[in-house]
């Protein structure tokens, strides 16, 4: 299954996308869709759902994954990131592909363990969990993260069950 | 000047096509782009827009006028509008098409006189100012006030200015 991670605004746009067979995760490409800051935010919204159209004719993935926006951040920034979840999310069902969306603390949760992690250990767990050399620019980490915890949460039941009980089995075998 | 007004939603999308020649308004066309309640977020959105590119390409209008999106709001009522919102710019943005903003208290104010006006007599007042026989659909007779509200806005300041002199100058000639 090719994912496609985005972490979408209205003047920078993360995208990541992964392959996952099984539990082999395997990365694909990252970047990000920029559009410039004295354009007009409808430009920019047109700019930056041309940029993704692209990706995704190129990159061909089968299924999405974003982050929810939340009610309790600043007003106006979840109000412009709510603009741009909107323009992706409409770029996407063009394409016709169906959207998965985590909510950022299960996203942290997924990738380390903690719903609290800082982004550094987010983005270190990333870089490992698909063998990247070098750290990419944050959103396309951003995107790369919420592709995994789709890859993650997308796993047989039974597979996930599997890790849920070796932590328990192993505490009772000790002495 | 042909101006396509819009009341983006995540489920209905209202639009209203006027042309405007000096002072005198026309009626072009409106009415509501929908998308069923059952299907998902991504979908709905893009079916919206798929809509939206289409009323664009068959009515071709030059300029854009929507509502701002205000963080007073409920905050899941505000988020879902700016998913809306996001979408409806991208395909503005997409077409070429720039677009003029206005706070909901100014699209009450240019169409009625008073901010706080009622939803119908906001109604009742677009109705007259283009010569509806019908009121349309609330969401279609929406964009077509945000329309109207740019046609007003767009005028040649001393169109405005005489408006605004014309009451003081008349008192003057009262004995």
């Amino acid at each position: 299954m090719r994912i496609l991670g985005l972490d979408p605004g209205t003047r920078i746009c993360g995208y990541g996308v992964i392959d996952c067979r099984g539990e082999v995760l395997s990365y694909v490409e990252c970047g990000v869709i920029t559009a410039p800051e004295d354009h007009a935010m409808e430009a920019r919204l047109g700019e930056i759902a041309q940029g993704l159209r692209e990706v995704i004719q190129e990159l061909a993935p089968q299924v999405a994954a974003v982050e929810d926006v939340f009610s309790q951040m600043n007003p106006r920034t979840a109000l412009a990131l709510a603009q741009g979840r909107g323009m992706a999310l409409a770029v996407l069902g063009l394409c016709g592909l169906s959207v998965a969306s985590y909510p950022p603390a299960s996203v942290k949760k997924t990738i380390t363990g903690s719903g609290r992690a800082e982004k550094d250990q987010v983005a270190r767990l990333v870089q490992m969990s698909i063998g990247l050399r070098s750290l990419p620019r944050v959103d396309a980490t951003d995107a790369l993260a919420v592709a995994i915890t789709h890859a993650r949460m997308s796993r047989p039941t039974a597979a996930r069950l599997e890790d849920a009980v070796v932590a328990p089995r192993s505490r009772r075998a000790a002495p």
